[in-house]
């Protein structure tokens, strides 16, 4: 059974720690492909959710000085729980705040999958460069940034943008589905986040394969929504996506699916 | 006149105490049906708030200690202004510290109406017993879980899902409109607490037929929205959703209500 | 170059402090027209974020004891960074609460454009004077007020309703564009005062022109998308007002646009 099937037969839950901003379209996204969402932030209630939960994503978006220390507990309760983590690190690159609080984290707890744009991933691997957008960059650069980040934190990264970079196992995969529209909605890249935690099941160490799917069936359902005659702009895209996502399935997948092996 | 000509013409204020991941979604619905959602959560001005609010909605989908101390401290004003609580237990059984709130709240805090699933309802009448879904289970049970709470709580209840249970003043009716479709959005269950603080419009004690228009209004609603020919997931179904709330007339409501004396 | 082409090529970052409600909202309407939105709310992290952005948006609608505080202290280091700020007291007349944060927070920090309803700006002019709905007023009656609170607090004041009313320099425009359907949605207010921010492009003393650019722009879409077949109410309505913005250009702007010097 692939890993789309599985979804909608077991229904894993999702905890997420996420933005203020997208917790609404991530708890959406996870109920189109057959997840079930839970907002949960409460550390005295995180030992109960995460013995049952698929994952937990932890996204930084918008990160206070009231939040760090709840970010911090619920990752050591997640890690003694067995829990899967996804770690999301937003716009970890504007300042040093975030940098900071990054590091802290990634060297306390154990994650599973680091997913952030080329941006972000580099100032994970080195805090001094800075780098603006990735539209710039050649391949090679991404794929670079995807090894050193593997290397410096021995976990599966996941680099989104124009293509999108996966490597886990020492192996690396480039993904060339997706659509420009996705830049034009706010969390598109949180609920990626969100979708890639939906897809591990309690693995602690996702195979390159199962990374592959949750990005892939994410960018051929904006692909497929983007073409979509309904869709005139970023709002009716964003209705689009879900009922995409919704039905996409793994026969359709598979027809789309691009897919470069690095 | 009935209800929701009535909530078209006095537009009436209610202030919703809610979780994180519902609020836009919560304010859109009411305003769609001609209230005028506040999501005014400061203890500092909830007095002057209350004063002139039909009704204040309590959802505790995002409870944390931090919130905790204000959601009693709001209750007990609302309680002192006379105006009415709708309280939403919402996952109410998945932790213990969500049971212990409730069990705290619901004793220091006089409240209308108590709406949640069979889950959360049984949660709150027997915290030992834990119940997954409501699918396999007969029309006898949720009756049971309904009769039992109001008799534990002396306040109406009323229990969602396939179909909807309502008890007050000692009857019960069962209700059967509603849309598949509503389980894969998030916040469905959350906005039905908002129309229903809607529809009180001051009354502390709301007779079975305003909680029944309230809850019947919301559900032929959703299975308008799920015919149209405009939807085909999820992502759509949420815009027509709010068309069809804000269109519904009391003519199309009768012909469509489907209910059963029990 | 007229101020929508500039925001669709330079893509200003623009920081929000704003409500619980609308974060999603307005970040998917600054995308629309192509600014880069930062929900940012750390102090900690505010120095390096209002170094870029072209403005900083504050808005009270949610506020609390938890956040006073810190937007005191943005609101310092955004003057200090020289960073212009729109501000918006969302039911500033609702209550005491509110009434004297919005003094303390206006007699403390400069701002550059207060946006409100004509209630919530008179609550600003005379905290006495209390104000239901701007509909049985006249024109002139908004006018005044917006005279008085330009007087006041020397600064523009953009005042929104079935007409809206701009001053700054001591030149008055009304502007009629807009819909009805507005009014149904949450958070179109809200995100109004993040599209003037996101014209300001780190000018602290915006024209009259670019103010009326902002609200206009916003205004005109809504009337497109109000009168677009694929509307049928406020669901389909948020859609494609988030569709509509994307798409309109200049031309289409001059040839809708309902200005009047008074």
């Amino acid at each position: 059974m692939n890993s789309l099937e599985k979804i909608r037969q077991e229904n894993p839950l999702v905890v997420c720690y996420t933005n203020d901003v997208v917790k609404n379209f991530t708890a959406n996204g996870l109920l189109s492909i057959g997840a079930s969402p839970a907002m949960s932030e409460a550390p005295e209630e995180a030992e109960e959710f995460y013995k049952v939960a698929g994952a937990l994503l932890i996204n930084i978006g918008t990160l206070t000085k009231a939040n760090e220390k709840d970010i911090l507990e619920i990752g050591k309760i997640a890690n003694q729980q067995g829990t899967p983590i996804v770690f999301d690190p937003v716009a970890v690159g504007a300042s040093t705040y975030r940098k900071q609080f990054c590091e802290t984290f990634l060297s306390e707890i154990n994650v599973s999958v680091i997913k952030g744009n080329a941006s972000e991933i580099l100032t994970l691997v080195d805090s001094n460069t800075t780098m603006k957008g990735t539209d710039g960059e050649t391949d090679l650069d991404v794929v670079t940034i995807a090894k050193k980040a593997y290397e410096k934190y021995q976990t599966a990264i996941v680099i989104t943008g124009r293509e999108d970079v996966i490597i886990q196992d020492n192996q690396i995969v480039k993904l060339s589905n997706g659509s420009p529209l996705l830049a034009k909605i706010t969390g598109a890249g949180c609920l990626l986040g969100g979708l890639v935690a939906g897809f591990l099941f309690r693995n602690t160490h996702p195979s390159l394969q199962v990374l592959e799917e949750s990005v892939s069936y994410y960018n051929i359902a904006a692909e497929i929504a983007e073409k979509s005659e309904k869709v005139n702009g970023p709002g009716t895209f964003l209705s689009q996506l879900l009922d995409e996502m919704y039905q996409l399935n793994y026969d359709t997948y598979k027809q789309f699916v691009k897919r470069e092996e690095v």
